[in-house]
């Protein structure tokens, strides 16, 4: 798997020298990252933008790692064949046409399968966008080759059973709040190569700490669920195909059959993964994952610091969804959450600093009172909630981040307020390892995550299905 | 209820004359909103900023329809009777220190209420951000004033249960995706005015079509939902307080009691409202429906037109969870849309449009396919997924918007990509009258209030939990 992700040699069967098509993309993309070590193929061009191109894989003057394939299905199998007499053992089949196009296609795929499998040769696709090696700065795939330069490298990598989707939310990912990716897998219709492989490599990769999936079905599922219960990274899925029509559309779309939505539950739930619902949410939980330094030691019992006794409320209801608790903030750090208060109030858990803000100033409350509850023996975990304004001084965060880091506290922070401010807030938390989420009960997804590596048993329920 | 809202003279107990305290906010505020039709009162100051001040009510040379009381607590009763002998039918109350804050607050609660029912007097909050008439450009509450410009006049009214949340929501509200408002109201403790009285008003205000309600308990239940029932107007409810941990932290926030949720859950079900659970999906699901301009005739048969088969598989999930279906798509529509898909191919819904893409170009396959599914007669609604890019031609969305009008077909569009390019589709396309969402189960809880009117009965199962 690992020469997938790392190749040295590459082929590309499909290339195309027309600076709209995908195949020039292609082109484009593993030419940036692979320069002398890329081999393009196209039977009918001699050459693209000056670079030699190969009538075939055969003609190309060198071992090959990995071939690229793009061209219409019904070509594929012909294009195997010589791959496998080439002495090819990996092979990205990116093109649509297959399974998802009806028996014809199914047939055609099948053909694919055996060719890879007398070879001894390992198919990844079809119907996929390839894969992208964040770290490494190599793009096996047809994205937009201007897209290249957004990429931040970081510790998310993605597995998305999904083709086109990747193009859009890879534009989405690029474009609305970056963050550090590793590794970017599009695994199609998985015919060979699925997201358990896919996981085995992920889990041995130093660069990545946290794995989002989009599936529409799961192999080996066995496999799959020894592997997530195996490691303390942390694993996040979008499952579709979760109802029957939900089943129905996937069929077309990537071949996959039905499965009993309530046993996966029961199995991500015991495998402590977290589950979420939508395209963004996937992306916002895994960023503040990603961005998390704090990491807990199993307890349950959280301090919630806010400004509005409403956003304590709905956080208490999604820590109770995820079976977490409120802390009963203990003596000394109710102490020193006094110094901030007016003098008649005695602070509990929710706190709401307003009065504290009132008293002792927006800065000084909570610096104090982020200091009081990470110091706290009686408290796992903590959430607080900023009004966000431009360039509003807060509170020391490199400092109460270190001190987060050293108690072993996580510590997420959920902004509400001006909308360039909350995205400067993000910018700057995440930057000393503070995750910052725009929604409550993601936040405490989060959280749950953090805390306990496991999320709780009935995170199905209503209002922890993100937002 | 009526004259809170539009009320033609206002006196405020507690203006101050500090810039940065709520209490010249409040001042600044009225002020802009009435001019010589407001009475600031302060014992101490005789003029802010060259107006005259009163040091009572009673000083007030004019007969007053509301009065804003913003002092301590302890202060309010007095006020209060003051107010009685001047013949004030209607106090705001925005001050905190009440029954939320311990059992001496609840005495003086319960004094403000005798002597309101006594002279006859409604008293709305405390411990509230108290009201924003958006229409008419009139603010009776404490939020920076320097806020006044960005309000937009349009159809979404708010009711919040919650005091400083307003403060970050309004921020929020006002810079992120700015939409078209027309009351804002904050009750708080609500302990004479509540939701019902609120929703009653909006029911009949001619420039309020959406109401998006948090509430941490619902009053005199049998009558809200009466009024909910009796309406086609769009209620959307966020209710906190939902778990035992949620309604201990809200008895502490607004003296709320805690309710069964199921029965709850139940009721907002029976009466057509559409439950959310978090800030961020109460406003993006107010905003898009808000938005609308074409409504359903209680068909429940989606044709789901995408870029992405994933998309599709997640649209058709979460309408599964909402009791929707999706549509056979009628052979007139069928054949219009074969015209732009590859010859081979009969487009079966959810509608790929990848291929027709391919062959007829974005702006060709999108208008073809939209106006076919929107004429089809075996089609009720129609949900479109669109890449975002910044700038790029689209069909023409003002012909599909009056289409889908005329046809009463509702249409909601998810789109994805560059960031920039979504915003951009979004002012566009909502200015047409068509919502965008940026979550599929967003997009599908809007198709659902359009389409039936009432949300589906499973729609607290996971999934459809927003995101």
């Amino acid at each position: 798997m690992k020469k997938f992700f790392e190749p040295d040699t590459v082929a590309l069967i499909g290339a195309s020298d027309k600076i709209t098509r995908p195949g020039y993309h292609l082109f484009s993309n593993i030419n940036a990252g692979f320069g002398d070590a890329f081999f393009p193929v196209n039977l009918k061009l001699g050459k693209i933008e000056n670079k030699a191109c190969y009538p075939t894989v055969l003609d190309v003057p060198s071992p090959i790692d990995l071939a690229v394939v793009f061209i219409p299905a019904r070509s594929v199998p012909a294009a195997l064949e010589q791959c496998a007499e080439k002495g090819i053992r990996r092979v990205i089949i990116e093109s649509g046409g297959f399974a998802e196009a009806g028996p014809e296609g199914r047939i055609l795929q099948d053909r694919c399968l055996d060719i890879a499998r007398a070879a001894k040769m390992r198919l990844w696709g079809p119907n996929c966008m390839g894969l992208i090696n964040v770290t490494q700065k190599k793009v096996l795939s047809f994205m937009r080759s201007h897209w290249r330069d957004n990429f931040i490298a970081g510790s998310v990598s993605l597995v998305v059973q999904s083709g086109m989707l990747s193009a859009g939310f890879l534009a989405y990912l690029l474009t609305d709040t970056p963050f550090g990716l590793s590794k970017i897998a599009s695994i199609g219709n998985k015919i060979d190569v699925d997201e358990s492989e896919v996981l085995e490599y992920l889990l041995s990769d130093p660069d990545t700490r946290v794995i989002a999936l989009y599936l529409e079905s799961l192999e080996r599922g066995r496999r799959f669920f020894e592997l997530s219960r195996s490691t303390d990274k942390h694993l996040i899925i979008l499952k579709a195909g979760r109802t029957e029509l939900g089943a129905k559309a996937a069929w077309s779309h990537t071949a996959s059959l039905a499965q009993d939505d309530q046993i996966l539950d029961a199995a991500f739930r015991h495998a402590g993964i977290t589950r979420v619902y939508g395209f963004r949410e996937l992306f916002e939980v895994a960023r503040a994952l990603g961005a998390a330094r704090a990491k807990g030691s199993g307890g349950k019992r959280v301090a919630v610091l806010t400004f509005s006794g409403g956003a304590a409320v709905l956080a208490s209801d999604t820590l109770a969804d995820q079976g977490m608790e409120l802390a009963q903030i203990g003596e000394a750090a109710t102490n020193k959450l006094k110094s901030v208060f007016p003098t008649w109030m005695t602070p509990t858990n929710p706190v709401d600093l307003y009065p504290a803000i009132e008293r002792s100033g927006h800065v000084q409350a909570m610096q104090q009172a982020l200091e009081a509850v990470i110091e706290d023996p009686n408290v796992d975990a903590v959430y607080a909630h900023t009004i966000a304004r431009l360039y509003s001084a807060g509170p020391d965060y490199r400092r109460i981040a270190e001190k987060a880091r050293v108690y072993g506290k996580p510590l997420v922070v959920w902004s509400m307020g001006d909308a360039a401010g909350v995205a400067e807030t993000r910018r700057n938390l995440e930057a000393l390892g503070i995750p910052v989420v725009e929604e409550i009960n993601r936040g405490v997804r989060v959280l749950a995550a953090l805390t306990t590596g496991k999320v709780a048993r009935i995170y199905g329920r209503p209002g922890s299905a993100g937002s």
